[in-house]
């Protein structure tokens, strides 16, 4: 068998939303380079396999990009299955675009496995549907990690035109709740910050638009945050009200 | 066990793509309500279930969204396991919130399983990356059913500031291009048309913005079309070629 390398998407955390292709690529794996965020649960699915963790830290120096392609080039050549788990899907924010490149043009056989994108399954598991029939007919995904990146978005989009998630935008919450009441947003939208959802250590905070920049949480900086802002934010309480009776439901029947 | 219902994605097509979660749901499903473009080797996980067709099919009147509705509701409260199966992610577009919303008010358990979105994952089946560093840091997802849907999103915002990635947009594909030329998109912004990705019968085309409203296509009436603009979409030609050239190699290997 000839070296090959998948990119595969971890989906947001749970291993529970692995695909089926996923499990199948990890089973056969001699080599698994994962990020920070892929639970290890997900890893027992590769029980052949060496792992590399290949991720960033807080504090920490992380191996360089061009180390990662260095690695999975010099494996693939030797005949080796490599796979590079990263969370949510490949090819939304986290650079699988640029590996598959340095692959294509190394000559590396490449495959990539889509996962579920914590851009909609996050809001979708917190009980927000990013459209809703009368409420939102488009949705925005941006990274939040720099003002180049979400300004010429959030500036001209038209107000409520969309529901917008924000990725990787915990830090700059106030210049972006800024700019979409600048550009004349409803300061009542209804907003949401969704923490490490999929994970452990949940957290969220349910909102106004102008109420966004002082919102405050115990632990933002070790797990991903995202920013949801427009109205079908609201339906959160209704469908997430209805899940802790449903829970109540659930224990009081296991137990009876 | 209480009844309940699991609003559940299946994802593109391609039943490898299904996840975990989506798996156990339907093994333990007693009826499954699918719509059109669910694989039939999808069912196959689900063989204890009921299975009803619940989609629409062009010339055939569907059954309306009240008529599911009232369905689930009576099959929980008589105890059994339901699973709505709709086609990629339950909460873009396919109604999962007003689902969801209905089962709420009539006090079903209800949960939502996220499934894979051909929004994301039919440009990545392509080789196009949504987001790319130094080409897009932001997507857009946009119903093409109505003007009033993306005219709003389309009009606004600032030309080749994110991937524009249309749904259900391909009987208007002439005004969306229309729509984005008027807004001041260059007319070489890169293009594509993927239909039926992730299913039998894939087509696509790969041109220029003043090239969609004059692309077509064999068969664009019975399966998913989605159109994707922005300097990404000059990707997919890089990563499929070396895609069919790895085609090549792994018969030549497999022959050898």
């Amino acid at each position: 068998m000839s070296g090959r390398v998948s990119l595969v998407g971890a989906g947001p955390g749970d291993p529970e939303l692995l695909t089926l292709r996923a499990i199948k690529r990890l089973e056969e794996a001699d080599l698994v380079l994962y990020d920070a965020l892929v639970d290890p649960e997900t890893l027992r699915f590769a029980p052949r396999a060496r792992r590399f963790f290949v991720g960033k830290r807080a504090r920490r120096p992380a191996i360089s990009q061009d180390a990662i392609n260095r690695l999975m080039i010099r494996e693939a050549r030797r005949g080796h299955q490599v796979v590079r788990l990263k969370c949510g899907d490949p090819f939304v924010f986290g650079r699988g675009g640029e590996e598959a490149l340095a692959l294509a043009a190394a000559g590396i056989r490449c495959e990539v496995v889509p996962g579920i994108s914590s851009a909609i399954a996050a809001p979708l598991l917190s009980g927000i549907p990013v459209t809703h029939r009368g409420l939102s007919a488009a949705f925005v995904v941006v990274s939040g990690h720099a003002e180049s990146a979400y300004g010429p978005v959030l500036r001209s989009l038209a107000p409520a035109s969309a529901t917008i998630v924000v990725l990787m935008g915990l830090a700059n919450r106030a210049a972006i709740a800024f700019e979409l009441l600048a550009a004349g947003w409803p300061p009542q939208t209804p907003s949401a910050v969704l923490i490490g959802i999929s994970h452990q250590g949940e957290e969220s905070w349910q909102g106004r638009l102008d109420g966004l920049a002082s919102s405050a949480f115990n632990d933002e900086e070790n797990l991903p945050g995202i920013i949801v802002v427009g109205a079908v934010t609201a339906l959160a309480g209704i469908i997430a009200a209805k899940e802790s009776e449903q829970d109540t439901a659930r224990t009081s029947a296991s137990l009876g």
